[in-house]
């Protein structure tokens, strides 16, 4: 098929510097867990952006001097010539597919504990991270900004060396132009710090002298235009996109090839919203003025997903490159399905940020709802628009279940040509549970997860969706395929079993009037009275969705959680902040640290974790979002008879999903696609095969050397 | 020296199974952040104990199987072959020293995540971890089960493989063999649930199967005996040392070479006990009973730092090893002090348990506060009893505080044979601010940082502790040394500055008598009223340190706290629980997740940090624990006129410890450490070199691979 016209604005060349963009897609850097260290898994990534469309594709944030260690979180590193090797790899597999390299360079200064390296800390201004206790530094003196400035360029060097293209200036976040920029950071009388003259100094001495070194590079800015309101940013102790946003790009615009724009702080959920938040395009009204004060070629970031939406970004003015981080992890072949006219191949991103969770918890790989490929593209070999024929393919398949897991599943077992595929399940329509939990406040989006499947599926000749058929294990016995996958899934516990106290909660039971379970409530619309309190030992969203549900029904809710806040997992996805307003706003009392001992139709039981100290909330009601249990039984029974099973002509029967062991969307979607690019292995999908990152050697045959062995090659160039 | 008698039953052999220790000092299992994947810190830093004397060098927790991936908590591994590799070089340096090497096997089960392998979980029953909500897994079929035993055994050969001498089955914390063991965990109705006999089943089967396959290993189990009374363990759903703790080793005596006892569960900081908390060998009313069961012989720990102690643990029968894990971090030649006759030399572990906090965070490597080599054997080279004369020896020092990083610099400089070197303070005896540290509640063992370091520099002809002088930068210029190094310390803000809102505190001015700072509560014993308000921004212990001291003065008091809980750090050093409990019991209020936005003498203004929800605490007294502030003027001074520094024939000028950035003692010590042991280089202790790990090859020129090429092997092996 054709591009479609309209689309054609997207796909002209622009110019950044010395470089040519082939078209306005750029990757903007976005974390991944991998880093230097995994340089396979880093490679392979962001080659398969290249591969997909993107023009130019960027690491995530890359340090460049051993004092910007942030372990346990994962960013990429500069700092020596073995990290120079590593990254060399991501650029060679960039420029294979006919796109620009980009890094995200910077120094984190006060953000960093140092805990691996132990390096002394440097700062601004010497108080303790906002976000990390542990990371402080000495308030450098003009000596040692000078030898900052070198550092920043003998770090340009570098990432130039390792084939960089595009060099960007990280001045955001955690990197010292902004440490010196914002008010909030910046409490020195010299002349670094108070005027905006001042404050803008030290960038405005970087981009120079980056400058007087390089010229064959694209170089420009990360720059955060806007650093928000209280309490979602720094207020007047930060930067305003009318005021000092729009004052810096005019004021440094000549020393840049770029503005890669977006706003907010370390509080990066402002920025990377979440679907239950923000809107596509959110970050519009404040980066749109860039464009008032510069001709460069400006990047904005808003979750684009719609082609449509990229286009008038473009037409109007807003901008002129299309930044994603996101939905380029939820399709790497984003631009390519628009350039080969088929949008509606689209596998969009449903802002769910799981992707950015793996990365807040310091240290684990990247995880996708929508794409189970990301971050397997070296390890597992998996690309997500190619798929091998099964050795096995002369079979008949049965998926019992139509939910994340059996769908993803099916659908890749079509890819992968099995002879037919019938994913059957109890209900009118597929989607499994989360025909239910997308109906909940916040959670309309995910239902892009059943929607692409159903639309693959629908049109793969040898796939099919079989609804309103509940099976039991002799009509899976009669069913006639020779592969069974069950993929039955999971409910919410209804007696109070939670991970905690690994026991039940006195009195907790759903089927009693006074107990409900979450798909009680949004299944079969159980009565609730006005007082509800929900039980949440989940630790992601269950608890707040509940809560948020039912205050919005006008009920007095109290969410009662042992975890320290509300919903652990939100602040990994970056929701806890809009979550907490939204609760509180809707009158709901949140206790944390504390646990529900008892039930009874008046009251609820609580124990303080910690003190020990005891009380008792009123209520008519009481939700649990304590545990989930799998629903396995059909497998059980199935597994039970062995001779069954082999005399039904079934070659083998796999578990799947959330049937297998309750967990997020993301570990059903990948459950069912590791079964199907594994279904004609020896043991697929089971604990094994396990294959383990490779790394690059790059030192002597006996050693690999994650960094110089020729350490004083380090410091001649720090020297400079 | 000669060793003193009465030691000599601590160095007689002891036999375990057909394997003999030359002494009775055994580093039981204990993490470091090493695991099988820093294969040369791993080696190294085992190497230094087993030179130092201890007869059996243990790995961490070594998890066999890839679905045990507690991904970013360290633990070893045995996964498969390139493991195996990583590890053989632990134990050929181990017998380089001639001690045993042993290792530590588990299949972790439900306390992983499995957030790299992605790995499908597999549980004895289904419910999420207690202390990892994203932790669960596929509760055990029969036949999984016997697969599970499988994997024990082949990971067992595996360890046998990379020449570990003494194989030790993990029986406690997060283990297969107490998820069956634990009503707790274990809520099967099959033959492996129920009864006692039921619940260790599978441990006995797994001791049966692994002795079926190897015969010249020593095999044995660390068995946690007692799970302890709630809140601290699991009560009547646990195991009781007197009951089914005895029963366990009378059950399956005939199956081990050894028994490693201790106590608790994952709450192990009722094992690894803090000094605030527990005495040395606190676990012998729990471990002692095993000796009337068995006549295998029985390691017991309990922070054994006193060769008395041990040899009385020996003498009672008590048990027949002395077992230690901090002690022998604190100090890896504490043996070897014993058996030379200098026992006074011995650095004695202060149970901080910074070393336990620093796995705790999840993926950074072991710090040690007494001993700052811990961790740097491999990197950095440092061996704690070895010192190279200096290069420049030949000049004269003068250190400028006598806190742990001046003491510690000054003790390494006077092993490193600098001419003289003073360190000098304005207090009449050394320690800096750990003078008035340790005076406070929980906190005296910290005082053998000072004793240790004093007694060393008494010994040492060419150091002297000079007391009570303050010098000016003009005291320095004139002083005579060539090498001077500032280490003044830092000291609380005086103005509630905070690293949450990066501002002061309206009317927090520790100038006016309502407002106190800890140093003025400590050293000057400022008044306060009855009603205090301790506002905690630190992080550690010093909010909760405070509050203890004035609610034992008997006043009235309130933390508050923005973080989500008292101290978080508090929960990485296994001290928050019985901390809690503390303060409670003296009738302390605990406030998280608030800011203090202002003060006034009658009370504090708070606001919760998501709500928005503002209130008031009256009080009379506030104390600001609110951030530690650089003392570095003399530096500054100093720095700022090259010159005159360059006249007084003063060849450097260093900054070490807090006065660079405050920290933890840990950072201190290692800082006076490392700029010691770099004197002599070109740009000592600045935020480079920073020399990186390696790694070692397990695979062709081109690639390191992490695992093994041949993944068949894997599951061959497993197939069994």
């Amino acid at each position: 098929m054709a591009r479609d016209p309209k689309y054609d604005v997207l796909f002209e060349p622009v110019q950044v510097g010395p470089k040519t963009l082939r078209n306005r897609f750029w990757q903007v850097p976005h974390c991944n867990g991998a880093g230097s260290e995994r340089p396979g898994m880093q490679a392979e990534f962001r080659a398969m952006k290249a591969e997909g469309g993107w023009s130019a594709v960027f690491t995530e944030a890359c340090t460049i001097t051993p004092d910007s260690d942030v372990m346990p979180l994962v960013g990429a590193k500069l700092w020596d010539d073995g990290d120079v090797r590593n990254l060399s790899l991501m650029t060679e597999r960039i420029h294979d597919h006919g796109a620009l390299a980009g890094v995200e360079m910077c120094a984190a200064g006060g953000m960093a504990a140092n805990s691996e390296s132990r390096a002394p800390g440097r700062v601004v201004s010497q108080i303790p991270h906002e976000f990390n206790y542990m990371a402080n530094g000495r308030a450098l003196d003009r000596e040692e900004i000078r030898r900052l400035r070198r550092e920043h360029v003998a770090g340009a060097l570098r990432a130039r060396a390792a084939g960089f293209d595009l060099l960007t200036l990280f001045v955001g976040l955690g990197a010292f132009p902004i440490y010196f920029l914002y008010p909030f950071y910046n409490k020195r009388t010299d002349e670094y710090g108070g005027s905006f003259e001042n404050r803008i100094r030290f960038t405005r001495e970087v981009l120079e002298d980056i400058r007087e070194a390089i010229d064959d590079c694209g170089i420009g800015c990360r720059f955060v235009i806007d650093t928000l309101d209280e309490p979602y940013g720094y207020g007047e102790q930060g930067i305003r996109y009318d005021g000092e946003g729009v004052q810096f790009i005019a004021a440094l615009d000549h020393l840049v090839d770029y503005w890669d724009l977006n706003i907010g702080t370390l509080n990066w959920g402002e920025d990377a919203g979440s679907s239950r938040f923000f809107a596509m395009n959110h970050e519009a009204q404040y980066t749109r003025i860039a464009k008032t004060v510069t001709t460069k070629p400006c990047v904005n970031v808003g979750r684009f997903t719609d082609p449509d939406v990229m286009v008038e970004a473009i037409t109007s003015g807003q901008c002129d490159i299309i930044g994603a981080a996101r939905p380029s992890i939820a399709d790497p072949f984003l631009p390519s399905k628009i350039e080969e006219g088929r949008p509606d191949d689209i596998r969009e991103c449903i802002a769910c940020n799981v992707c950015v969770s793996r990365w807040e918890m310091g240290g684990p790989p990247i995880w996708c709802t929508q794409n189970p490929t990301s971050g397997e593209e070296y390890r597992r070999g998996w690309h997500p628009e190619r798929f091998t024929t099964a050795a096995n393919a002369q079979n008949d398949v049965l998926v019992v279940g139509a939910g994340p897991a059996g769908l993803e599943c099916a659908m890749v077992l079509g890819k992968r040509g099995m002879r037919r595929v019938h994913v059957v399940d109890e209900q009118p329509e597929p989607g499994g549970h989360l025909n239910w939990l997308t109906r909940l406040p916040g959670l309309g989006t995910w239902s892009r997860v059943t929607q692409y499947r159903r639309t693959q599926i629908d049109n793969l000749k040898n796939v099919q969706f079989v609804p309103r058929t509940r099976l039991s294990a002799s009509d899976v016995l009669d069913y006639g395929a020779e592969i069974v996958i069950v993929a039955t899934g999971a409910e919410w516990a209804r007696d109070g079993m939670n991970g905690a106290m690994h026991a039940r909660i006195d009195g907790a039971d759903a089927s009693l009037s006074h107990v409900c379970t979450p798909e009680q409530i949004a299944l079969e619309s159980k009565a609730h009275g006005e007082r509800v309190v929900v039980v949440d030992h989940d630790g992601y969203h269950m608890g707040a969705t509940m809560a948020e549900l039912l205050a919005g029904r006008g009920a007095s809710v109290t969410l009662v959680t042992h975890f320290d806040s509300m919903g652990p997992y939100m602040r990994y996805t970056l929701e806890e902040q809009r979550q907490y307003q939204r609760l509180v706003e809707l009158g709901v009392r949140i206790v944390t640290q504390t646990l529900v001992t008892a039930v009874t139709p008046a009251q609820a039981s609580i124990v303080h974790v910690w003190s020990g100290e005891e009380g008792t909330v009123e209520c008519d009601t009481v939700v649990l979002v304590t545990q989930r249990v799998s629903r396995s039984e059909l497998y059980e029974e199935l597994r039970a008879d062995a001779g069954a099973v082999e005399e039904a002509g079934i070659a083998a029967v796999h578990l799947i999903g959330d049937a297998w062991q309750p967990g997020m969307v993301a570990q059903a979607t990948f459950s069912g696609h590791r079964l199907a690019r594994e279904i004609d292995t020896d043991d697929p999908a089971t604990p094994l095969p396990f294959i383990r990152e490779r790394r690059l050697l790059n030192a002597t045959e006996q050693d690999y050397v994650l960094g110089s062995p020729a350490l004083a090659h380090g410091l001649d160039v720090l020297a400079t």
